[in-house]
């Protein structure tokens, strides 16, 4: 059970360094965590994908980021994924493992960015490793629920 | 097989940003690194043995720590547990996962402490929780091999 753990707790570690830092602002901060996002997912996605086939297409690439990489990292699938057949995805996830830890109050809303920045940045690294460029925003919806917003950037 | 590489990635680029910090000496951040270790150590621990019974002794708990803490942080025990029976002990892991994506020449020896500072603080974090205050030090022997020695303070 407690496997995931580790990871959970380092991640806690990782957020409460970055902000410890006396003349890092807060949305520096964030942009730090994000990249050490990004770097972890583009690694871990060319790790996990190594066996696995092509993916037909763009909806098939999100498809395995809400069930294979989430389950690798949340231990649990995207519970629902929406498209405008644009280019914008969203992935909401009704009970987000980062948030998990947080107390329910709306005190501690505004740390909630802090929580996401990360994963944010983890799905912009897959993509990018998977070819496909994009803007990740998340949101919190209520505690411990929150959505990413993927932009997919064409041309 | 790819469950426990986030953990190894997220610790890579955590180390990548505590040296990166522009003005931290190296023993400043290997120390950070060894902080941040003990904070998840301290925290692992106590959600890992919330469900399992007390440990009969001091070797007891470091034969718990050689065992399942290192199975569920670095998925293999460690190799060789040797104590002088004087509140020393010496764990031998003859391939440590955080060592393996290092490449194998002298010249990157030198890093080497930056990867087992964490570690280090894992396990002294996991023993304060346990309540076995102690130094804990690591040495490579030859990449990806090395040893941690915990060093109890009685009293």
């Amino acid at each position: 059970m407690a496997e995931e753990t580790v990871f959970d707790f380092i991640h806690m570690e990782a957020v409460s360094y970055v902000f410890q830092g006396e003349k890092v602002s807060e949305d520096e901060a964030v942009s730090k965590l994000e990249h050490m996002g990004f770097a972890t997912g583009y690694r871990l996605v060319e790790r996990l994908t190594r066996e696995s086939g092509r993916y037909k297409d763009e909806l098939d690439i999100m498809k395995y980021i809400c069930k294979d990489l989430w389950v690798t990292v949340y231990k649990k699938q995207i519970d629902n994924l929406r498209t405008n057949h644009q280019g914008v995805y969203v992935l909401h996830d009704n009970r987000f493992r980062l948030l998990t830890h947080m107390a329910n109050g709306k005190q501690y809303l505004q740390y909630a960015p802090r929580y996401l920045a990360f994963t944010c940045g983890l799905v912009r690294g897959c993509l990018a490793n998977l070819g496909v460029t994009c803007v990740v925003t998340a949101e919190v919806t209520h505690l411990p629920a929150c959505k990413f917003q993927i932009q997919v950037q064409r041309g």
